[in-house]
């Protein structure tokens, strides 16, 4: 399986493909440019160690978002709110048709020269619901990741903690964003329910940006409480 | 210090009622009539064992909205959002003027016929900023609990998990309903910041709602990570 | 072409009603209770001298909601927000499966004891994507009315004023809806745009409840402006 | 009276300008270049025939934004949503205490790469509410001008037609901006409430985008109707 991360030369995508990369996986990072992508991969392949005997098994690339698309199964689509519409614009052409995305944005109000703390309301409710407006019909889209904090997961020495919470129409889709997020150390997973659960879970990131200014932390994220374990839901249900 | 509990007979306020009385707190149930208020009280002095050698210090008791609120330091208001604005009207002019709110409406879309797992949008963003525009100006009101089961609330037996999520204008009336909070056992609060993040952490009592229909269980809830322990923020910034 | 106005017992509904038969069209008045829609078909009966020589060819009767609906090609629903939910749900089952359903809902905040000038925001964005959600996919839906004086439209002496805005997916259910509308004198009608154009078009109830106080008048209206003529747009596009 | 348009470089600003100095005002076209503005006011003057005996009697320059700012009694500022909060940052200390802000932004959703017919929700409700939270408290704003059509104020050619929608908090301060409004021929004003009206009349851009586009034309526009003339309401209410 090979995962590319659209946007992974930013804060979110860079850390979630250290982690993916060390916990074995294959990651493409994409970026507008090929080059920036080519970049950042190295960086990435140093902080790991890899080849030098660190015995890391997993492989990381860099790329255009075009062609990461192409060559991927599962694609994060991890960019900043104001640019998020004219990213999927560029690959919605690109997918393989059996691709699951996963989109991590949030539409914080910084797209429109505000607060990070403060969201905008996008038209279709969230941004994983404008992302589906964008794409083909087909392709399944879970919406997830928002509350996993950046700093975390790009400081490798730190274990990660809290939960991702994933959303979307199809159980098999998020089990499968699920199973790769639990692939890194310590992080649970949780089924919120349908997409739509997207537009509260999104602004999860604004709140969270509030607590770390108010406590002058850089890592507050979000656990489930109320049972023991959690990854995909009994009933499968969507 | 009394605390009244507005909306007391509905579930999440008798069983905040409950857990408040048994860690020792005095605490007047209120409802639309007097006589059910009391009955409530009945109840829950029935289920603590008041009187009977328990050995529970606090005490409770019974009253109309009206007089709960006027008798009371620090007034909870547990009520369904279709019935908010018109409970706030009914007891605006009898708060003391140095009393405390602390609002845990969450705007659900049952209010309109629809489900639980779905809200709606307040004109003001939130419902506890709906009350704010109710409420004379100068009361301090601060919106919490929204993330706190029921179901657990009143399951004397079991031990509480997750946060209570606090935000409002002013550090010390967070600090006093956090404080409050802290007094039963397990519960742990942190102040996300100001009244409006209401607009977003409201919302995730539908996430639970969501969240406890897809695992079929009664008590999920949510907690922060990143920080060993929370309570008033170092800045006391509001 | 039989026309069914469920909810029609309500200011706006009841207006529609007089006007339509007014035009010669067969009418059926919804009520949750046949009785109710009995009335209120009599009573327009006699405003507008049915059956005294008037001249008046169109008809007018009265039933529960659910045999109006069954019975008609075209059907209103012009009731409340706070009940809307529920009178779809209790009318679903009974539509013809080619007819079409004008909802003229407004989600004003008085559904939850807030001032009329206000609205709340539907979790599907409008109260007509509401409706959509409950009723059966293939139906026909469109959105329109909004910005009809209910006054205007009960005081038969005078001309109506402004435009019919309707919005909806499909163009040939919009041109139905607009062509009745146009046979109340002086009303025209203007397609503008899909279904989601009514989380912008339904709101404006709120804003000439505005107007009205402001101006201490019960009939201000919108109408359209940059174009001599409206009715279906050249192009027929959704 | 000195006028300052902000933003008097895209359409909409310089169509104001336009009309402003036709009927006889003295302009200031604020740009973030104070050579752009005066470019945009030589082309603004030769459209005009100023100096050439076309016995227009208003004036127009050009400088930077902050220039015009101080300069005027009434600024408007109409400049894209995506960059509202950053303009309005650059000149709120350059306001003149007694100053009039009046408004025309609409959150259409091209802030973040969506169609002009779909708009975005701001975290204060309202691109008008947005400013006023960046704004110093006493300063006064209003809202207004979001129906009246760029094309049509830049054909200098054709009549105006439609009404200029007003809300704010200070009647006089929608008066001033209503009356400089009806200095245009064929404008009219009303005033449609407070500033939380802005929420839904500022969207009403994105309705006239879907109607420009379904009828194939430039200049659909609103009208208020229930009425033969507008202007200050009676009670001077806000």
């Amino acid at each position: 399986m090979t995962i590319a991360i659209i946007g992974g030369t930013g804060d979110e995508g860079f850390g979630l493909a250290l982690r993916l990369v060390r916990a074995g996986e294959d990651v493409v990072i994409g970026s507008r440019s090929a080059e920036r992508g080519q970049a950042a991969a190295e960086k990435a392949a140093d902080l790991l160690g890899l080849g030098s005997g660190s015995g890391t098994r997993g492989s990381i690339s860099g790329s255009s978002n075009e062609d990461a698309t192409a060559r991927s199964d599962l694609v994060f689509v991890t960019v900043p709110y104001a640019g998020q519409a004219e990213i999927y614009r560029s690959i919605r052409d690109a997918f393989r048709p059996d691709a699951v995305v996963c989109d991590t944005t949030t539409p914080l109000a910084t797209a429109v020269g505000r607060p990070a703390s403060q969201v905008v309301t996008p038209w279709e409710g969230s941004a994983a619901e404008q992302a589906k407006a964008i794409l083909p019909k087909n392709l399944r889209l879970v919406s997830g990741f928002h509350t996993v904090s950046a700093e975390q997961l790009q400081d490798l020495e730190k274990p990660m903690e809290g939960d991702v919470l994933v959303c979307g129409a199809e159980p098999e889709a998020k089990a499968a964003v699920g199973a790769l997020a639990e692939k890194i150390a310590n992080l649970r997973w949780v089924d919120v329910g349908p997409l739509s659960m997207a537009r509260i879970v999104e602004r999860l990131t604004a709140v969270l940006v509030s607590v770390n200014r108010n406590y002058r932390i850089k890592e507050s994220g979000i656990s489930l409480t109320g049972r023991k374990s959690w990854g995909p839901p009994p009933s499968g249900e969507a």
